[in-house]
């Protein structure tokens, strides 16, 4: 999960002085908010800040995070004559700031622990394309999906090819890792995911650079995980609404896996958190290719030292191993 | 699902003279809105208006429903002083409106097809209580689970106790099934089910009528199902974030099962409707103990035309069998 956030301190000290997308674009900051949970954490690996909807603004849509509320989408892509009108991003140039600050990182890292770059899948972008915003029942897309599938597969085609060069820009300036954000994507069924969205999935993970490893990420994915990995990527994310030993047997011993545990779990007392963080590890088996992690991102009302001590209990019970 | 909603100009009819809660109230007029589909649409069962958080009201937790927004809950239970205080609903006499509903509705239906009683899952109504109203985290209901462990257990066993004496009232009055709602279980991970939800769940089966068929329905439930089987219900619903083939076989087919179009489907033209009906009843494969239904309730814009084609599509298709 994206780490630095606003149940950091340090992180919030920053926001102070940059709006979100201010914080974004520069690479400065950008890096350092990156670094924040390397230094206060001890995590085994730094994620690159940035936000999955930097890659909606050169499309021209009206890309806006306002206070409080969330991204919005000024124009949302609703129909045929919206996706045709649609900006081609020229990635290079419209995000050569996060490169910036992937290379500033690798700089800061001194190959201390390795970068993990990030993006978002594109069905979950496009949902907020097309919603214009947050959504609960994700109409729009499916209505697009379902009465106009050349314009969805044309939208689909657009967000793959930007998304494959913005990944492939980010391990270009030094990303030992990507991982693919589908956040969103368990408001599908198999069906749907099947005939809307694993073809262009695949598409995306043949044409990211080889022998870079790509994490694939989901939530409320446990009836899409056997697709999912049909899709592609090397690491499966699982969140914790699976039992992680389910999850694996369902996406394969063959590929790796990353969760699963509920980020509420940080929010309860230490001897809890590690109960359950035990509870992870056990179900992983110590097996090889499990990566622990939560199974979604940390809300901001946990404390700090509740995510330090999770960190301190995973590295003590997997040398226990 | 709740057949009866916003998509309906009968119910919208209604609702113009009548606020939702006074609405659930009305026995008369929760028989007229409980009829409509049956008359309107043709489907093959009735089932019960009303609303799952009819039973919040005699905990003594202020519920309200706002123009708009949902449900609020005055004074959300959030510790064991609040849990202390709740007032043991004496369900014969406060839900009393519901049995004569009840009976209303068998007088008019005169056997022409059966009704289905229906309550919210423990989990589910406790989730409002606890969090004040919807939510998309659940955050205050984990810390509960986790931090006061036995003042969850006594809120759940006051409103396993409430749920199985409204159930058994509903049947008293002539419900020939009943329908346990537990929306929102899909927010937890197996581990936290088991521990937090599955033993209530056991309990509130065991507490109903003999005899009478009990479905037990959630949403966002695949990493769940198993689970939910072993906690009881003749009966599993199975949301469209499965497949049905799949999910039937998570559960056992020893078990009915009932799903699972997504509702998202209906704002779609008629053919493809069809396309995606036949499509669930393939999964099922013909297999006795499949009732078709949406995998979750009606979207309001959904052109109530659409309903009734699928009903037509449903039992034109499944008479070919």
């Amino acid at each position: 999960m994206r780490q630095a956030g606003r149940y950091m301190a340090e992180y919030r000290a920053i926001r102070a002085r940059h709006s979100f997308l201010e914080l974004c674009k520069n690479p400065e900051a950008a890096a350092e908010v990156t670094l924040q949970p390397v230094e206060k954490l001890g995590v085994d690996a730094a994620i690159l800040f940035a936000d999955i909807l930097l890659i909606v603004e050169p499309l021209g849509v009206g890309l806006e995070f306002g206070a409080g509320d969330g991204p919005r989408i000024a124009r949302p892509v609703r129909g045929d004559a919206d996706v045709a009108r649609l900006n081609i991003p020229d990635v290079e140039s419209s995000l050569g700031f996060v490169f910036d600050t992937v290379t500033r990182v690798k700089k800061a890292l001194a190959g201390r622990v390795p970068l993990i770059g990030f993006a978002g899948a594109p069905f979950t972008v496009a949902s907020y394309v097309v919603e214009g915003g947050a959504s609960r029942e994700y109409l729009h897309v499916k209505r697009l999906m379902y009465d106009a599938p050349a314009s969805w597969q044309r939208l689909m085609e657009v967000l793959v090819d930007a998304t494959a060069r913005y990944l492939n820009g980010q391990i270009a300036a030094g990303a030992e890792a990507v991982q693919v954000f589908d956040s969103w994507i368990g408001a599908l069924g198999p069906e749907d995911y099947r005939a809307f969205v694993l073809p262009h999935m695949r598409v995306l993970f043949s044409r990211l650079a080889p022998g870079t490893p790509a994490i694939h990420f989901g939530t409320g994915t446990a009836g899409l995980l056997p697709l999912m990995r049909e899709a592609g990527g090397d690491v499966i994310g699982l969140d914790w609404r699976v039992d992680l030993a389910t999850g694996w047997a369902a996406v394969g011993h063959d590929v790796a896996v990353q969760g699963n545990l509920d980020p509420a779990v940080l929010l309860a007392a230490p001897p809890y958190i590690r109960k359950r963080a035990r509870a992870v590890l056990d179900a992983a088996g110590g097996r090889p290719g499990h990566i622990f992690n939560l199974g979604h991102g940390i809300n901001k009302d946990t404390p700090v030292e509740h995510v330090k001590a999770l960190v301190e209990i995973v590295h003590e019970l997997s040398d226990r191993r």
